[in-house]
This record gives structure tokens, C-alpha cells and sequence, in this order.
């Protein structure tokens, strides 16, 4: 199956927002296999929109268009939807009421005070499927005609993605000729060209399954999906590949959970051993801890963290030598173990990461230039020190830093794991 | 003039990556008073890509298109836009030299080692202006026919984004029948629907200058744009509106800077003063330091900062009495205020913003619901305290806290500076 993705508002065209609902859109539809050819953004025009519906209707088989369904005049998606396909607009009874209930329960105000235009969101094109909106006024609705489906949703992320989750993924789901199975696996501490070098041959061959890289910052994701006439077989056919996946990055593979994060991992293998975490950062400046901070529940691990910027507290809080300082330096191998050592010491934590390194723009020299980052994981009295160089802009680097200290701490969690 | 923008690649369409480039050249076609009225995205699929420039160039007058010019057999956009112009590809000697140097100087890649595909971004089309990639190897080019514009720039953002400004803002600038002009003011403290509230008159009336409300988290950005036939004459056509928002907003405005941030704005507060900083957080977990320390030169006056998740580290840290923690609670405006104070005396800063709140999804009450937060500024023995009621998910919360955080710090700083 083949589709297309239109985005309905001025807004986008000013760069005032950023078109996440196609990210959000695409990335369902790659799970449902079907495949999206074009995504267009037109602006609350009349003549524009009616255009753009028409050639994307003439070209493939599902449309989902987002946006344009708000109560004002400029608001034209669904009239123009309806003019297309030659159906009426119809008052639906139920939007009403829930219209006026959503009015009374959520905006506290009564229905008589509904302003006037907000009527014009209960109508629907006649034969529509009706889909309710848990955070907001405007219907979604399903229209079909000639074995196409023409999609519309409202344009705000929390309205929309709620209900393409709950109504319409299944729906498209239950329409699909065979059943889509995808799985998740998620790799860090290998580069994203090193990852594509690795799995070439498996990508070149690939038919179904399907395997689609993902790169994020310091992490690749690679999701594997498979076609099938029930979830069984789509299974079947994912497990080799994924075992050859896991064959070819062994521990480098963080989760194969979909929504799990690297935070969440290493929070979690923390709790398993039932241990305490510290972090000492400079030039990240909290960023580790407030990612560690990021997962639910975090606080039963995390004793405390101190963001070192000055000699003065490197000193005072995590107890590195002032000829350490002295001799090699802030950003240092040694400073970054005296840290790590030390902030285990004053917070009384089992695992203490630190974080040493220069984010530019200044304070680079030749011997270590913009970059240069060193970090240390103490854990139990064994330290291990990385030193890396990263590219990038000042804060691209830090969030690069980040990431390699979780995936230090990381490390160090499975190999005393091993140890056990 | 009217303008549109394609981008070019696959792993948009699958939802890989957002286009954020769209967001980009839009807002800077905005500030050039170019109407952008569509965007597309397209996959590197010959047929579909030809199909979707030809429409392009026959609507539009500026057409900028990022992506498909890499090295590969998939990147196709400057031949298939060289072909749509009847133009032949020719090799360009400027740029052949430039990537042998991008390849030894950058990738440490003799010449002799470079893969055969890369010569191929050294063919152009006849006529093209060309523009050089200080960060890869594919240039970007200029095309001119009939009175229009086509613009070939390569996708990776990093490389994108600086030969628009340097090169293609400059070039479409010069080519404007009328000078634009455009003001940047920025509001704090103010909600998104209480500005455009207060200046919905002036957004009613207006036609030029026109004025453009951007929400951020926290803030609230207005651009006002003019367009005139003399830079001299545009100013003067913004100056009344920008007055009178600023007669409107006062001292909520933080800056008229196009590019400075609000942390930036309190670190140069900071630093003005000659005032060191020091932050206790506790819900947030470092991400109102990991802000600061985003600003360059942030050392300067950031003193250190303290991560107390724990009651334990609350007390040893900073001080708080364990009467209070057991009395009032961690989440509560007296825990606030001790460690605000406690902060600034054990790191011996001027000034102590503390933090502590429920970012849920646990941990609320029916007294301290999630998303209740504590916030105290102390500064030279003055405590401000704020108390906030945030909506939203764990870490929408924690980002509001820390922006909200920054307008605290921010309100002490204007405020001694008064009383100086």
C-alpha cells in the first residue's frame, strides 16, 4: 500500500513550527508497511489545499492530511475534503455533545457561552467514520471511497497522536492485506557509518523483512520489520535477522524494547545490583545527571551529583589534588579519575562517573584542542578512563559527552555484572 | 516574490529524521520577505523527484531544494534539475580541487584513495554559480532561468545551514525588488496566549510590518518584519511597533537580539555585576546548570552546582535542616528557601537558585499534585520564592522549571541592579 502525507498551516510555511507530525506520521505508517511517497505542507488557502488534495487523491491509496480543522474561517480541510469527494457536510449529535461536554468539563464554560464557530466542528462529511478527540474539539475523521482512504486529523501533536494511536493505526492495521511485525534493537557506542558498513549485505539483500537505520546522537537504532499473512509467520521471519543482529553487536545492543531509552537501562541495571550512583561533570554542566534524572523513579539510584566547573570545587567536593590540577591540568586522564574516585567518597555513592573536557568555543590548545573530553567511571575502587574527541559545536559536543558516559557507566555496569 | 522548498531523501519519508531544514529555510525566507506557500518532501526516486521539480519551477519563483547530491548512485537532484533546465553537467576545477583538499586536510584521505563516486560532486551544471561546503564535499549551486531561481543545497544540516547564510541569504537579498527588515523581540514570563491576547490588535491591523509570534517553552518570540525600499525607511516603518511592544511587555522583554538566548541574557547579568552563581537543584537534576553552562564562557561565573536528589544530600550539601525536610516536606517553600541559602553560603557564590518539585509520574499528593514546584533566588541574604503549577509529562515539567528558574534569577538580578 502506497500513501502520502499533507500538512495543513501557515505556520509551518513561516518556520514558526517545526513539521513533527510527519516524522511522528511516517515513522507509523513505516510499522503499518505502508509505503509514504510524498509529504506536502500547504498553507490555509483555499486554492492551494484543494489542489494539493486533489493530485495526492489521484496518486495513492491512503491520504492522511493534519491541520485546517480549528473552528475559524481559516480553517478549510474538511469543507475542501468534502467538495472533492462530493459529500455533504451533516451535523453528527455525538460530536455535539461531546463538543459541549469538553466545553463544560475541561474549559469550564457553559454551553451557552460556546462561541459560534466551534458548531462548524460538528459537522462531517456524510458516511465519515467519526473519530473523538480526548484533548481538544475537532473530530478526526475516516472517509473511503473507491477502495482509497482519505485521513484527517487535527494539527496539534497532543490531539492527533493520540488518536492516530488509538483509532486509526488500528484501523489501517485491520485493512492491511497481510500483517506487519516490527522489532526494535537498539545499539550504542558504534558509529552510525560503522553500523551501515556492518550490515551492508544484510541491507542490500533485504526484502522482507525490512531493515530501516535510525541514527541518533552517539546511539543507532535499526528497526526490522516483516510482512506476513498472520503475526506468527511476521515473527518468524524477523527472528533470523535479529539474531544475526545480535551475533554481529553483541553487548554493544543497549535494548531491543521500543520505547526504552539508554537512561532507562542504566538506571535499571543500577537498581538491579541495588546500587548508588554520583556524578561529577565540568563541561557537560549537569547534563548526565539531568538525563539520569529524566527516567521515572531515578531518585531511588542517584545520590547526588556536583557540577565541578572551578578548580575550587573540583577540589573541595571531590578532593583532586591541587598538583593534579597543577601538573596536568583541569582536563586531564588524572583529573577525571581523582574525580570519580572522589565524588564516590564525599556521596557516600557505589559508582561515581566523571566528566572532564573542553566544549569550545575557546580554551582549546594544540596538545588538546576543542574536544578533547575525558571521562572516568569508579566503581569500587576500579577506574576506567576514556578519552574522546568529538567534532562539532559546543553543545553538540557535550551532548556527544553524554552519551559516551552512559555508555562508559554502561560498560562498567555489565563487566562487575560478568565479575558476579 | 513566492518561493517553495523540496527537500530530497527516503529517511524523511520513513520518519528517520525530522525535516528540519524546512523549519530553517522557512523562517529565514520569512525574514527575506519571500512567501514560502509549499513544501514537499520526496524520496531518491528519479521519477517522482523530476515529476515534483517540474511542478515546483512551474509555480514558483524561488525554488530551494536540500539533499540528493551526495556521492552515491540514489543522490540524483543536480541531474535531474540539470536536465529539467536543458543544462549540461561540466566539471567544475575549483570544486575538484576543494574536495581533494576536504579530503586530505579534514579526512586525512590521500587523493589517490579518494572513492571514484565523490568526483562526481565536481560536475555542474553550465552555467551554475557555485558555492563551496566548508564542512563536506558537496557544493551547493545556484541556477538562474527566465527570471527564477533554483537553489541545489546538500541535506546534512551542518553543512546546509552555513552556505545559506553565508552565500545564498546574501545573494537572494541582493536580488529583492525591496529591502526587508526585520526585529527580533523577545518576551519571558508572559504565557503564548496572554501575548497574543495583548497584541491582537496589533496583529489585526497589521500589513507592513507584519508581525510573527513563535512560541518556545517559556517564551514567547516576536518577529516584526518590514519591507520598504531602503533599509533607512523599513527601520523607521518597525520602530513605532516595536515601541509600543515594548511599552506593552516592559521589562518581560529580555532582548531585542536576534540570536541571544535568555541564558545568555543572565549570564551576562551575572557577569556585568561582577556575581558568581551557584545552583541546588533537585527535580530538574542539572538541567538549569547544563543551560548555563551551555553559554560560552559560562565559568566565568558559575561557581558550582549541586544535584541533591536525596533528603541526605539536601542536608549536607546546603544545609537544610532536617526538621524542615521532616516538617514541611522536600517539596515545599522553606526546603526551597534553605537550600537557596545553603547553596550560596557552602560554595561561597553571590547568588543560589534552587529547585524542588514532583515531575512526576509518581510521587504527587492531593496537597502537592505532580507538577508543583518550589523555586528560591537568594542573593546577598534577599530570598525570592516562587511556587509553580506545571502541566504536562515529567519532562515538559522539568523543562518549564528550569525556564521559569531563569526568569527568577533573572527578576532578582534587574531587581538589585534597581536598588544599585
Amino acid at each position: 500500500m502506497d500513501g502520502e502525507l499533507i500538512s495543513v498551516g501557515t505556520e509551518i510555511l513561516l518556520g514558526n513550527i517545526t513539521n513533527t507530525n510527519a516524522t511522528f506520521l511516517s515513522e507509523m505508517c513505516a510499522r503499518l508497511g505502508i509505503s509514504i511517497y510524498y509529504h506536502t505542507v500547504v498553507g490555509d488557502n483555499e486554492g492551494r489545499l484543494r489542489e494539493t488534495l486533489k493530485q495526492a487523491w489521484a496518486r495513492s491509496q491512503v491520504v492522511i492530511v493534519t491541520g485546517g480543522l480549528g473552528p475559524t474561517q481559516d480553517d478549510l480541510t474538511k469543507e475542501t475534503a468534502a467538495s472533492m469527494l462530493g459529500c455533504k457536510l451533516v451535523e453528527d449529535g455525538h460530536t455535539k455533545k461531546r463538543i459541549e461536554t469538553f466545553f463544560k468539563e475541561y474549559l469550564k464554560i457553559d454551553s451557552k457561552k460556546i462561541p459560534e464557530n466551534n458548531w462548524k466542528q460538528a459537522l462531517v462529511p456524510k458516511g465519515a467514520k467519526v473519530i473523538d478527540n480526548d484533548n481538544g474539539t475537532a473530530p478526526g475523521l475516516i472517509l473511503e471511497q473507491n477502495g482509497k482512504t482519505l485521513i484527517l486529523l487535527p494539527g496539534p501533536p497532543n490531539e492527533m497522536k493520540p488518536m492516530f494511536q488509538e483509532a486509526v493505526y488500528p484501523y489501517l492495521h485491520k485493512n492491511q492485506p497481510e500483517v506487519i511485525y516490527s522489532q526494535m534493537v537498539k545499539i550504542c557506542g558504534v558509529g552510525e557509518s560503522q553500523v551501515e558498513n556492518d550490515i551492508k549485505d544484510l541491507i542490500r539483500k533485504q526484502k522482507n523483512p525490512t531493515i530501516a537505520p535510525y541514527a541518533k546522537t552517539g546511539e543507532v537504532h535499526l528497526r526490522i520489520t516483516a510482512k506476513a499473512k498472520d503475526e506468527k509467520e511476521a515473527k518468524k521471519l524477523c527472528k533470523p535477522i535479529v539474531r544475526e543482529i545480535k551475533a554481529r553487536f553483541g553487548k554493544n545492543i543497549y535494548t531491543t524494547e521500543e520505547e526504552k531509552t539508554l537512561e532507562e537501562t542504566v538506571v535499571e541495571l543500577l537498581a538491579n545490583q541495588n546500587l548508588t550512583l554520583a556524578t561529577a561533570e565540568s563541561c557537560t554542566g549537569g547534563m548526565l545527571a539531568a538525563r539520569i534524572v529524566s527516567v521515572p523513579g531515578a531518585s531511588r539510584i542517584l545520590k547526588e551529583s556536583f557540577v565541578t566547573y572551578s578548580d575550587r570545587a573540583k577540589r573541595k567536593r571531590l578532593l583532586v589534588k591541587k598538583g593534579t590540577l597543577a601538573k596536568e591540568g583541569a582536563v586531564s586522564s588524572k583529573t577525571a579519575k581523582e574525580m570519580a574516585k572522589g565524588g564516590c567518597f564525599t556521596s557516600g555513592a557505589d559508582v561515581c562517573v566523571a566528566i572532564t573536557g573542553i566544549a569550545g568555543p575557546d580554551g582549546g590548545s594544540k596538545e588538546k584542542p576543542v574536544g578533547t573530553v575525558f571521562m572516568a567511571c569508579c566503581y569500587q575502587g576500579d577506574i576506567n578512563v576514556k578519552e574522546c574527541h568529538f567534532a562539532g559545536d559546543r553543545n553538540k559536543i557535550r551532548e556527544y559527552t553524554t552519551v559516551n558516559a552512559l555508555i562508559l557507566l554502561r560498560d562498567a555496569l555489565l563487566q562487575n555484572f560478568k565479575k558476579k
